[in-house]
């Protein structure tokens, strides 16, 4: 029995069906997520991996035997190849997937490329071409204007008018697992301005969007296009240097403060896999402007958890962010700008009404002022040593759930200085 | 007689010779300037080349036909190869091409290799890896202030204790002669907020710094070694839509206002290249952290020259500049942030004291105020079809000038909303 040779298959939008890899049913990683990521084995190459329960499957050499038409665009390290291919053949891929792993025919073919998780190590899933971070909770953003100016408005004038964002370093996204030098730099002591490590060391929980197919300069790309252009979603945290940022940020926005690093999960998730946990977002008042009508539909139901030192501090949902990410892309490009493939944009922090919903350190200690109790100790912003890990999971449309896998770092000392 | 195999010889910091290469001895472009581009001869290949008077030289295929030990990093299309080659291979060849391009005796087998400027079509000379743009004009950063803050300090407080930048899009960086789109945005019209064309599209005249060798995470580079990890310079027209700007950069800074399109020019002078205009750099009161105390002596001074529909405008002094190219590597590097072959930063809008010293537009019409005669009709900001060329030269070590090239683009009407 052979592989099937890469006839489309319908892509399973839910758990339509289960699959025969062991530990894959009843998890979040069953054949209604299957995520990809770029893994090693050992001192191995790269490859592009498909994750399946507790299993990755080295699709590229599978897709190669069967002769498969989409194989070189799964023959690479990483996603690359396969983000620049388009949505045509992220469907094909993704209907064979899900073929190949629920008919129990394929077992015999398809098990020589499965490797158990535990064996290998996860790299970044692709190559970041720019980086964008948005900043679209209207919880998030009005917890930091009452902190910082609690006597002014706390929405900057034009937030509700469009989603405020702006660029980041791409070369300094690393993938989860990844430890994190706490960065320093100049910041206000008092009245004095001194150098030395950061003291207001934070996360910001988010949702990172990966665009594939790419887009022509002076060309705005529509919201209702989102899906034509966007491949997947994956975990951010935007390490957040407080005190740095507070005094360089005026005015051409966060610099430092940010671009020492920004860790995302080693697995990509397709937008495929989330029809189930489509939302319309929130209602959007004033009326947005016609290019940022379109999008309102991509509100997705995404349950985030933020692990501080092994402890749960806050469950951050997505379904309530303001702006949702078609609004995000069709503002990014409404001036012409282009996409590439690899575009990375994030969310902005993801904070819901309640203090247990709250995407940062920021506001779960009001800024400082409050400790927050984190396995036996109090904190307010990170110590070294501290480890932070957030998780999402997703409604599949079976009544089951979804993973997005995991975005984990642990802080080190900052360099003596 | 063949070329030589690539034994180091001297880099001419100076005009120590002349070229064979007839129209090259006492133009801008002789052996002591050396430029390095991407061009392409009609529909043929992307090659690297290097200016020499109105020639251009195929360096890949004269190196390899010689046997030189660093005929591979210049192989590719671009820059790229060499960038990542590191500081000793930039030295190398720089003096190889010195070599063969002052004695005559290899006028011969070089000559082959030589193409006419106007054959050739310019291409980006390497692929941009992050792009950052400062701010580091002190008669810049006090007009804009005085221009939106009549009332208020006209320097951000941290302006004087560090470079301020930001990130800016990679992905739309474009090379000189392509045609700008002007943007549409929502922007506010007295007290409401609208969607349509930019109404105040401007330039800012910039130097841009390419780093080659890049760092790594975690580890910052210092002052003191902007030459190791600095490969060149180009010119920069960060395009700037003044009122998109104004209604989104509170509080992260611009985005759609710069991301339409950044133009650089199609040639990177080497920074070798530059030995001669070496300048001391504006003293700095106070006196700067110490990490930013090491690169006061990467002062350049360039003449820039800012031409509005084939009328110089302005002629902004880059010596002027109050933070250096070595300490804006330090600044952007302190917390830790990594460097990539092909990142590029961007000195923020160079303006000299003097009115016809400015260079934006919204300084020399002050803010839209006072209207610039430009080639006999009045101008505040960019109409449609109006063309902007930026150019530069430096002293070179004979007594001679050498040029950077120049920047061009012309505005295209906004698309229909």
């Amino acid at each position: 029995m052979s592989p099937p040779t890469g006839d489309p298959q319908p892509a399973t939008g839910g758990a339509t069906h289960a699959s025969w890899v062991a530990g894959a049913p009843g998890s979040l990683f069953d054949v209604d997520c299957l995520p990809y990521g770029s893994f090693r084995v050992g001192s191995g190459p790269a490859a592009l991996g498909v994750r399946i329960g507790e299993q990755v499957l080295a699709v590229g050499p599978l897709a190669q035997a069967t002769g498969a038409p989409f194989a070189s665009a799964l023959a690479g390290p990483n996603l690359d190849s396969l983000l620049a291919a388009g949505p045509a053949v992220w469907a094909e891929v993704r209907g064979w997937l899900a073929g190949i792993l629920t008919d129990g025919s394929y077992r015999e073919s398809v098990s020589p490329h499965l490797v158990p998780l535990d064996r290998v190590t996860l790299h970044l899933p692709f190559t970041v071409a720019d980086y964008v971070d948005f900043y679209s909770s209207e919880h998030h953003a009005t917890n930091v204007g009452r902190i910082f100016r609690p006597d002014g408005a706390a929405l900057p004038a034009a937030w509700k008018h469009l989603p405020i964002g702006y660029h980041g370093r791409a070369g300094t996204v690393v993938v989860s697992g990844t430890a994190i030098r706490r960065p320093s730099g100049l910041r206000r002591a008092g009245a004095e301005v001194g150098f030395g490590p950061c003291l207001r060391l934070d996360i910001e929980a988010e949702v990172g969007f990966v665009v594939g197919a790419g887009s022509t300069l002076g060309q705005p790309v529509s919201a209702a296009s989102f899906d034509q252009h966007v491949f997947g979603v994956c975990l951010v945290n935007d390490w957040s240097a407080r005190d740095i940022q507070a005094f360089e940020y005026v005015p051409l926005g966060p610099f430092l403060g940010k671009s020492f690093a920004t860790s995302i999960s080693g697995w990509v998730l397709p937008l495929a896999a989330l029809e189930a946990a489509r939302v319309t977002a929130p209602v959007q008042e004033p009326a947005p402007a016609a290019y940022l009508t379109g999008g309102a539909d991509w509100g997705l139901d995404l349950a985030l958890e933020v692990e501080w030192n092994g402890e749960i501090v806050a469950r951050p949902p997505f379904a309530q962010m303001y702006w949702t990410p078609a609004q995000q892309l069709a503002h990014l490009t409404v001036n012409g700008a282009s996409l590439r493939p690899g575009d990375l944009y994030a969310s902005g922090t993801v904070s819901g009404p309640g203090r247990a919903e709250r995407g940062s350190f920021l506001e779960l200690s009001w800024g400082g002022r409050d400790a927050v109790l984190v396995a036996g100790e109090e904190r307010t912003f990170l110590a070294d040593g501290d480890t932070v890990v957030l998780r999402a999971t997703a409604p599949s449309g079976g009544g089951g759930r979804i993973g997005l896998g995991e975005v984990s770092g642990t802080v080190l000392p900052a360099l003596a200085t």
